[in-house]
């Protein structure tokens, strides 16, 4: 049952075997409808679904629907939430309405973290590059779960009908498992499906974009919607899944790992300085590379321009097979996408001071 | 473990063994040192307490002290109720600050009572009879737990240092336990242990006046308030027990059980129509009666006099001596009583009829 852990720091190794045993759908059989997919969605890195289609569908004919998802300020910011905030911002430009949720009470039941050092974490990390990226704030809802009265409220009304044998099916909770962990999935469920509140709009297709490692969350949220489905109308939450992204050594990139994470604040002289003690799919030597060819599916520093450096296809496949037929050596190719990312990472700091004043005063508003 | 269930309807029996099992103080003990002592206290219906002498200190010193109680807005408010209010209304004339809860987020997770039916009930049963009958509400700190961020906030904060172990050593809860149930607890020590907060006065001894069966929730807010200690400063709460009010036929008083119970907006001749079916002390014949006399303590017509229709103490034991002698027979008893009880609803109906504007401001301002 509990394959997927959304506190543990693991990567699920086998990403069919969860697909099956969870019931997610192959995001890959909607591709074809999909206008304008994103990189992440035609590479394969969001790979799975839960009733997308209800979204698609109404995506389709310019309807209403939401997205929501939730960040935890707890930590830096790296480059596998900028995969969450890049499904943002291609929504928000395709109709959606963005929730987007500081989750400062898990900081708080699952780091110890004051409130206010969250909302600080908040500010200098997670709005300001999701500003800075290119979401349009301003045209989102962001709220801090301790700030919302209604999220709160939303909880504890659905906590009438979720008992403790349910969360511990789904979260393995022992008796040493502190109240506010044990109530915390209760918050989450709020978040996903407050969106379908008619204060918030109304009952509506509303997908999350997560990690596989949400999942959890999404399956209790769904049996939530559905004990509610008379008295507040919801729908059940679709969700789609993107693969997590590893770190520069093969594990769950984290800020608790800060050497091997790429942090979106880091000085691009620090990137580079992580690039270079990347894993790669390298040879043992420059000869046995140049006869047999690097290996792109081992490498850390080709999954980096997968996921995020390398948008057009075409620059990708390029490197791939240069790399396959060992033209490229991984000294020139660490140089080359170093490059790639100083010149990303100048434009998000210019972008970041840019809209500092903007998303000051959207902080002040939705947090006095 | 469990002979106290604050959500039971069982009425203990051995109160000196619960004392002794959960280190209940004995109230008499301090009675001497107590000026101007309730009629509640000096006829042992107020028989226990934990740390009382911290709150008398103050008291006796003319310092500050707070005195938090709730009450569950989800029925009729009867003559048990008033018990509690009688208490607040001597503590309030002896210069304690008032903290008065009324308790929707327990009416709706124990009683499913949604929350605008809960603020109708604590407006026409609770906070009109409470001002009526003497208790100042414009002098004390009313909220509802549904509106209080702060308590909401502070529940969350506790409930990461108690784990699920030690509330079902308290409360016995089972896999079949909705979460919202689970959870209410640390509202419950929130609601105890908010007045310490620095918004709400800061430190200091605070005491809550309770049936006995709400002892576990004080349990649980010593044992919290002792882990916060450190971070938020609180003394643990002191606390008082009384004997849960029996209704006319011996069982707890209950809103749950209209015919046994007296109500504070009944009319005055259902009241007298109860109080006939009132199991008394008597003897299966007058003259049996008149031979050996009645058992006041026995009766619950008796046990209402005590409680509240005979505040003068040579009155009550003219009572007890009448009946003891079989001077007094039960349908002259119960006639007398019933004058008092309609003297006392008579002048209650009025003067909540006057208070009316008042109170509906109140809940204008704290409940918007």
């Amino acid at each position: 049952m509990r394959g997927l852990d959304p506190w543990g720091t693991g990567l699920p190794e086998d990403y069919a075997r969860l697909m099956q045993e969870f019931g997610i759908g192959d995001f890959r059989e909607l591709l074809p409808r999909i206008p304008d997919p994103l990189p992440l969605m035609t590479r394969g890195v969001i790979f799975g679904h839960r009733d997308f289609e209800r979204v698609l569908d109404r995506m389709l004919r310019g309807e209403r629907y939401a997205v929501m998802t939730g960040l935890m300020p707890s930590g830096k910011m790296h480059l596998g939430h900028k995969m969450v905030v890049d499904q943002l911002i291609w929504y928000q430009r395709r109709g959606g309405e963005i929730f987007l949720c500081m989750a400062d009470m898990e900081a708080f039941s699952a780091r110890g973290l004051p409130y206010e050092r969250s909302k600080e974490i908040a500010f200098e990390e997670y709005l300001l590059n999701c500003e800075a990226l290119g979401l349009e704030l301003e045209r989102c809802r962001v709220y801090f779960q301790s700030r919302s009265a209604e999220v709160q409220g939303l909880a504890y009304s659905l906590a009438r009908k979720v008992n403790l044998s349910e969360v511990r099916a789904i979260y393995g909770f022992s008796g040493e498992t502190h109240l506010s962990h044990l109530y915390y999935p209760m918050i989450d469920v709020a978040d996903i499906l407050h969106p379908q509140l008619e204060e918030f709009g109304g009952p509506r297709p509303t997908v999350v974009p997560v990690g596989v490692d949400q999942d959890p969350h999404l399956r209790l949220a769904r049996d939530v919607a559905a004990k509610f489905s008379e008295e507040y109308g919801f729908l059940p939450p679709s969700s789609t899944y993107h693969r997590l992204m590893r770190d520069l050594f093969g594990g769950k990139m984290s800020s608790s790992r800060p050497e091997s994470a790429l942090f979106l604040t880091d000085p691009p002289e620090v990137w580079e300085r992580k690039l270079w003690e990347a894993l790669t799919g390298g040879r043992p030597t420059a000869r046995e590379q140049r006869e047999k060819g690097g290996e792109p599916s081992k490498c850390l520093v080709y999954e980096l321009c997968l996921y995020h450096f390398l948008p057009g296809d075409r620059e990708l496949l390029e490197m791939r097979e240069r790399c396959e037929r060992g033209e490229l050596i991984c000294g020139d190719c660490k140089r080359e996408v170093a490059g790639l990312a100083r010149a990303f990472l100048r434009e998000l700091e210019e972008r970041r001071e840019e809209a500092r004043a903007r998303v000051e005063e959207l902080l002040r508003e939705i947090y006095p």
